[in-house]
C-alpha cells in the first residue's frame, strides 16, 4: 500500500510539501507546519490488522523494526526507506507501576528517559536524522544538522548524527553553559560554537546558517520530530492492551510533546485501534507557566512571559513554540493545566524515588500536578493514570544531591530528605542504628 | 513441568540447599555456592520449543514476562512465583552496531547500562530481591537486605527493595564516599550507615548483621544474582537469531559477570539452542589486574593484589570474589584476558562516543582490549564481536568532563578531546568557524 505523508500549514493555508523538503514554516503565513498522513490509505488496513502488525514488530530483533518508533513506520514517516533509518532501538520503554502514589489506585510512569541518550528526545531525533540521511543519499546538499539547544535535544542530535555519519552543530551563548551540560554532544563529536550573544542571538544565527550555508535545522519547530514523539501515545496504549488510560500527565515547556501525544491518540482513534480519549494534563513549573495562564483564562491567546529559573530546566520556557498545537490537543482531550512550585516539584520527585524510581525534576512537575489533581478529587482512585517521564534522573544528579544535602535554596525544607547515619565502629551502636532505622 | 534449581558448592562438596534458604557459602568447605538447575527437566523441552517460548515472551507487554530476565524464568529461578517477582522490565537492551570500530567488520555493544538503575546490576538484583520477597511472604523473618557496596550494586538494591517494600541497608566507610556517589540509594530511601572503618571493616560488619540480626546479604558472593546476569548471554544470542558471536568482551573486576556469561552460554549449548561457543575476553584495568596475572601464568592460582586507583572504579578490585568461577568459564570458552592503561581506556571510551555512544569507563576498558586484540590479529575482520557495556555513561559525567577539559591526570594527552569554539557575534567569523569545523 502506498502510504504517504507531507507537511501542511497548521493554520490551514493551501500548499503541501514533501517531508524531504528543507522547509520549517508555512511560506504563506509563517506559522508552523505539521505532518499530515494519507489517512485514507492507512484506513484500508483495519484496526485489528494494525494491532497485529504492531505486536509482531514490538521489540523485534530485526533492526530497525523493534524500535518503538520504527515499529510504527507507516504512521510516522512512510516514505523513509529502511536503509536510511538511524536507530538505537529507541522507545519500548517500561511502564512502571507506582502503587498507591497520591492515594490513587493505578499510577504508572512511562520511563522515556531510559533511552539511548537519556531522554524522550531520542524518539523525535531518530526521525529527523533519518530523513536528513535520506535527503543526503538522494543528492541534496546538506553539510550538517544544527540546533541552538544545550540540553537533551543537543545530546540526542549528536548521538543520531554521529551514527548517521553526519556532522552535528550546536550553537550556544559563550560562558553561560558548563562543560557538564554539554558533555554528551562534545563527547559524541558535535561541533560546538560558543558565541558572544544570548539565546535569542543563537537562534537567529542558527537560522541564518540554515538559510545560507546548507545546514539543516533540528529545532523544536521542526515537526518531523513530533512524528516520532507521538509514538509514546501508541506505545502506552499497546502496553495496556489497546486500552487507553483515563489520564495522561506530561510536563510542558515548549509544548511539542503534548501536541505529539495528542496526535498519537488521534491516529489511534481515527484508525480504530482505541475507542476513547484519555484526559490530558500538562504540568508546568510555576516559574514558567504561560500555558497555565492561558488555561485559566479559557484558553486565551498566548502572552509570552519571562520564565524564572526553575529546577525543571528543560521546561523553563516563557514563549512556547508549539502553543497553538498544544491548545488544540488539550481542547480535544478535555485537558487541564496544573502548576508546581519548586518545593512541590522537588518533593514529588523525591516521593516517587521512594518507590524505587529516580526521577528527573520534570517528572517531578508532572507528579506534583498529579498529587494536586488527586487532592481535589479531579482524578479519582478508580482511574488509571500514566505519567510521562521525559528524562533520566541520572542527568540531574546535582538536583538530587542538593535535595538530600538540603542545599537547594528553592527547597528549604525537603520532606523526603535522606542522609547517611554516621557511626563509630562499635557493633552495639551499629545494631541499634539499624534497628532504629528499620522502624522508620 | 516441575523445573527446579538449588544451591550447590562449586568445589563439589556434597549437599544441596533450596534457593530460599539463607546460605551464602558451602557449610563444609566455605567456598562459594552456585545455582544448579535440574537439566533433565529442562531437556524435556526441545531447543526449538525454548526458542519459541523465549520469542513469545520477548515481545510480551505482560508483566513480568517481557523482562529479559523473567522471559527466561525456568532457566533462572523456576520456583519463584510470579506474584513475588519485582521487575522494572530489566534486560532486552539494545545491541548497537559500531561500524568499523578498530577496523573490524562487525562490532556491537550490548547496552546493559540503558536500564532502570543505569547498570547491568539490575539483572541480578531482580532475582535476589524477588527471592527475598518470596521468603518473607512464606514467613521467614528477614528485616532488610544489606550490602557493603557504594556503586551500582547499592543503586540496584535500593531500587528493587523499594519496589518490593523491603528496606535496603547500605554499609560504607565514613567520610570516603560523597553524596553524589550515594545519591541513588539515598533518594530511593535506603538506610545508609557510614562507619568509622575501612571497606574490609564494613564487609565484616554487614556479615555480622546478617548472622545476628535477620538481615539478608546482597553481596556479590550471592549466586542468585549470577542467575539473572547470565541472561545477558541468552539475550544476545536471541538478538542474533540464536547465532553466537565469535567473541564476547566483558570488563572484569569481581568477575561475577564473566562467570554468569559463561553459565548462560553453557545452558544454551546444553539445551540445544546454539551449537558453538564464543571466545570470551575479560578486560581488566591495568591498575587492578589479578586475573590477567593468573592468565599470563597459565591460570595460576589467584594472588590478590592491592588495586591502584582507576577511572574504571567499579572494577578496582584486587581480590576478586568469583575468581575460580571465572577461570572455569574462561578455560571452557578459550578465553583470554587483556589489560588497559588509564589512557587506553579513556581514549577507547572517547573513540566509541564518536560513533554516537556515551560509554562508561568500564566499557572503555573492554573497547581498549578489543583494539589490542584486533591490532595483533587475534580478532579478525571476519569475526563478529559483542562488547558488554555494563553501565550508563550518564553515571560517569565527571570522567567525561575531565577527559574533554583535559584535566584528568591519568590522561595527559586525550586523543579525542573536543571543546567548544569560542567566537564573537560576527556572521563571517561564525561561518568560517563552521566551515573549518566541518572539514575536520
Amino acid at each position: 500500500m502506498p502510504f504517504s505523508a507531507e507537511f501542511r500549514c497548521i493554520a490551514g493555508c493551501h500548499g503541501a510539501y514533501p517531508l524531504d523538503q528543507v522547509i520549517y514554516r508555512c511560506p504563506s503565513c509563517g506559522d508552523l507546519l505539521e505532518v499530515v498522513h494519507d489517512m485514507a490509505a492507512l484506513r484500508e488496513r483495519s484496526g485489528d490488522a494494525w494491532k497485529a502488525l504492531f505486536a509482531e514488530r514490538w521489540r523485534s530483533v530485526d533492526e530497525p523494526w523493534g524500535s518503538g518508533v520504527w515499529g510504527k513506520h507507516e504512521w510516522v514517516a512512510p516514505q523513509l526507506t529502511a536503509a536510511n533509518i538511524v536507530s538505537f532501538g529507541e522507545g519500548v520503554t517500561h511502564l512502571t507501576r507506582v502503587p498507591g502514589y497520591a492515594g490513587l489506585g493505578d499510577v504508572r510512569v512511562k520511563q522515556c528517559g531510559t533511552s539511548h541518550s537519556g531522554s524522550f528526545k531520542d524518539l523525535g531525533m531518530t526521525v529527523l536524522v533519518s530523513m536528513v540521511k535520506q535527503m543526503i543519499a538522494r543528492g541534496q546538499q546538506i553539510k550538517a544538522i544544527a540546533c541552538a539547544s544545550t540540553g537533551d535535544t543537543s545530546a540526542a542530535l549528536a548521538a543520531y548524527a554521529a551514527a548517521a555519519g553526519i556532522r552535528a552543530v550546536v550553537i550556544l551563548p559563550r560562558g553561560k553553559i558548563s562543560t557538564a551540560q554539554l558533555v554528551q554532544p562534545l563527547a559524541m563529536g558535535a561541533l560546538v560554537l560558543a558565541i558572544d550573544t544570548d539565546f535569542d542571538g543563537c537562534m537567529h544565527l542558527v537560522q541564518e546558517l540554515a538559510a545560507k550555508e546548507g545546514v539543516y535545522l533540528a529545532n523544536s519547530m521542526n515537526s518531523l520530530r513530533l512524528e516520532g514523539q507521538k509514538t509514546v501515545a501508541i506505545e502506552l496504549a499497546q502496553q495496556l492492551h489497546w486500552d487507553v488510560p483515563d489520564w495522561v500527565i506530561i510536563p510542558g515547556g515548549n509544548l511539542g510533546n503534548v501536541s505529539a501525544l495528542g496526535a498519537g491518540f488521534e491516529m489511534l482513534l481515527a484508525l480504530g485501534l482505541v475507542t476513547k480519549r484519555p484526559r490530558i494534563c500538562v504540568a508546568q513549573a510555576a516559574h514558567a507557566a504561560p500555558l497555565h495562564a492561558s488555561y485559566t483564562r479559557k484558553w486565551a491567546d498566548l502572552e509570552p512571559v519571562k520564565a524564572k529559573t526553575t529546577l525543571a530546566s528543560a521546561i523553563q520556557i516563557g514563549n512556547p513554540v508549539s502553543f497553538k498545537k498544544a491548545v488544540r490537543a488539550l481542547r480535544a482531550f478535555d485537558g487541564v493545566v496544573e502548576v508546581a512550585t519548586e518545593a512541590e516539584l522537588a518533593d514529588a520527585s523525591a516521593r516517587a524515588d521512594r518507590f524505587g524510581l529516580f526521577t528527573d525534576p520534570h517528572t517531578g512537575v508532572a507528579l506534583a500536578a498529579l498529587e494536586k489533581l488527586a487532592a481535589v478529587g479531579e482524578i479519582t482512585k478508580a482511574e488509571r493514570v500514566v505519567v510521562i517521564s521525559t528524562a533520566s534522573g541520572l542527568k540531574f544528579a546535582d538536583f538530587k544531591v542538593g535535595y538530600h544535602e538540603g542545599t537547594l535554596g528553592e527547597v528549604p525544607a525537603p520532606k523526603f530528605r535522606n542522609v547517611p547515619v554516621e557511626l563509630p565502629e562499635r557493633y552495639d551502636a551499629i545494631r541499634d542504628a539499624l534497628l532504629r532505622g528499620l522502624e522508620n
